[in-house]
């Protein structure tokens, strides 16, 4: 199928003054194949879409959830950490069955795309059903099962994640990659995580881990081992594969240093750790040193949504008042993160996270004509600064129009919104 | 005209569990006339509003905006104060006209009224034209022009004020109230604040003033008079006015204890705080010692949008995370902050901010039928925490529908747009 999409603004995030004011963009396939100022060619298309009074972005990586946690939403706020995970997360969790994993994981992928995002890294379990959820749904998933190293499970989270990434490994038309997951630090000791490291490379895929999340976790892995999470994880190994890193809040200078000379991958989630008081990641700091900190939203448990425009906005905001000074993390900035550096984190740069000619066709087409929006002196600032999720009009990934006029084309937005409130109203029986 | 909402979830917010999860609201004229559990009393209603699947709370009182800066959103962003106001805001508001500040006054009131905004505290000049955008647009408007004691205009500014007040005080069927608006303790000296604080006495009504916004502010007035912004403002015989305090920011614990004291009334702007890097409040600890601190949201050149929603979310994340403490600034009470205790610290709670009979009918009705809305297990956690201005459905202000089905009633909103923006064309032309 060929799309065109005409008289449009286009924010490529190829560079801070990349923006084109009136162009247009060619989609043949699944990949974009033109993009250029004033008219179009002259050509046949498929489809036409006039982006008049609207501007095309790369569709945001959301490199840090559990999508399926969206079940959890609201379910419990404003708790100590340890309470909450223990009286009302875990319980509720061990209910969960597989198809409840499902409608979880479609919810979620319903929200992520009417908030404009086009991939997201999942950890979590029943993958099956995740990647079931990606494969019906037409979105982007990178998916690792989560692995306890400690504990009953922790053979079979190992053959399960070989499982997954057999079955699913660059399936869907290669919208779905597998990574592994091992869960953190301290509750994957150096012993098991070695053999996590092993299967990574024998399979040749990336590991998607949290790290550095919370004070108490920094603490402990000190009095335990002498070192800090970050360097137990480069001692064990770790960072011999491709590595995503979500959160790294607590990190010394030279656990920066160390991230930076391995390449890690950072997923940051200001809004979850805010929310759950863990403290502010040093993310200009991380910036400067050249790693790819990228944005996700974690689970909608501790956030409560999945909105990547609220996400970096808040990114944006948080480390100028941290750091005292309002020029820290330019709207540009905010924006490479949640899109250029998402695909950067997850090794995927060569085939997502901007607008040119030969990566995937994953975009998305917001609408400008809102009062919030207006005056233009600056779309890109209005987006980040400004942008609502109601904003994005249409969606598309891999070359389909997943979603247009915020009607999503693909499944029935209403039977999993339907689906969802049962599931929630069984869990809590 | 009578309106009965039927089966409808209402927040009151008169309290922590006020919810009523299938109930009733009766509006007769410009007041709320009853509120109740399960089916209305039979009657005949001008208008019923089937209220299933949504939810009906106050409207958000924004206690400190300068409405008419929409006209500068995104005009410059990611700038040291000083150079960001030096050499572009004030040279751009200096080109402002009275037809500017009624066009950049609607544009504001557009986009409170469809982020849920029923009254907003503004402090700005050509007042004349916010109070005409108020009485036409139907929206509720507590008016002060802003004073600056120092320079040429400190007379006309004082005259201007008693002007605003003969001629728009309690106008708009009383849904104008005028303040007194000196700038701020650094542009208005205690002599010049003096004479403000007669003219409040003499007129019956509080002042809207900036109160230890930066920690130059700060160290400037300690530097000039020995004291704190806040002490020197008590020396001066401010709070024998009721007195709004925008910011305070920078505050010492005795300066918390003045404030209570004299029950001042604060108006906390986290996001612009946040984005022009100007500190954090210390509000847990102002709401702890019984100050009604509310919500604002600044200018939309320091925010940049006018969205209630998005400050309280921010606020209650900024909070946890700034104390270290997750359950800090619960979700009721950043509710509290956007609704009642805007009311209270505007000295209008006898009339808004809460949903109870004999208050003036000011509210708004939120679609819960939205994919970040499910579950709902707690739909107050799901509107603080994952709420957004798309959901706000319906606004009702002084017993009249201004919006419907997101559609603005009382006046042409694509008009105001358009008008806008050729009006920021014509700015940096």
């Amino acid at each position: 199928m060929s799309i065109l999409i005409d008289n449009i603004t286009i924010i490529p995030v190829t560079g801070p003054n990349s923006l084109i004011e009136k162009g247009y963009i060619l989609i043949d396939g699944n990949l974009i194949k033109d993009i250029g100022k004033g008219k179009a060619p002259e050509g046949a298309y498929d489809k036409v879409i006039d982006g008049t009074n609207k501007v095309a972005l790369p569709g945001f990586v959301n490199t840090h959830t559990h999508a399926a946690m969206t079940l959890l939403r609201g379910y419990a706020d404003d708790m100590p950490l340890m309470e909450w995970l223990e009286t009302k997360i875990w319980p509720l969790e061990a209910k969960l069955t597989a198809e409840d994993i499902y409608w979880g994981s479609m919810l979620a992928i319903v929200e992520m795309i009417k908030s404009g995002t086009t991939a997201f890294a999942d950890m979590y379990f029943f993958m099956d059903e995740v990647a079931r959820a990606v494969s019906e749904s037409g979105i982007r998933g990178i998916l690792s099962r989560g692995m306890i190293g400690v504990g009953p499970e922790n053979e079979r989270a190992l053959d399960e994640s070989a499982v997954l990434y057999t079955r699913w490994h660059n399936q869907a038309d290669g919208r779905i990659k597998c990574m592994l997951g091992p869960h953190a630090p301290y509750t994957c000791p150096p012993e098991y995580l070695k053999r996590v490291i092993n299967l990574a490379g024998e399979l040749g895929i990336g590991i998607h881990i949290h790290l550095a999340e919370t004070r108490g976790e920094f603490e402990d892995i000190q009095k335990q081992y002498g070192k800090t999470p970050v360097q137990l994880m480069q001692d064990t190994g770790l960072f011999t594969q491709p590595t995503l890193a979500a959160h790294c809040v607590h990190l010394t200078s030279e656990d920066i240093d160390i991230l930076a000379a391995n390449n890690v991958g950072v997923a940051h989630n200001p809004e979850s750790n805010m929310k759950l008081a863990s403290g502010i990641a040093p993310v200009p700091e991380m910036l400067q040193k050249g790693i790819p900190v990228a944005l996700g939203t974690d689970g909608a448990s501790s956030n409560n949504n999945l909105d990547m425009l609220q996400e970096m906005r808040t990114c944006a905001l948080l480390h100028k008042v941290n750091t005292m000074n309002p020029t820290v993390l330019p709207a540009y900035q905010a924006l490479e993160m949640a899109t250029i550096n998402g695909a950067k984190a997850l090794g995927l740069d060569n085939e997502l996270g901007q607008l040119k000619a030969g990566l995937k066709a994953d975009m998305i087409i917001m609408n400008l004509d809102q009062p919030h929006m207006i005056p233009r002196y600056d779309i890109l600032a209005n987006i980040v600064y400004s942008g609502q999720a109601s904003d994005v009009d249409t969606v598309i990934i891999d070359g389909k129009i997943i979603m247009e006029n915020r009607g999503i084309k693909v499944f029935n937005e209403e039977e999993v919104l339907e689906q969802a409130e049962k599931t929630a109203r069984r869990l809590i029986m």
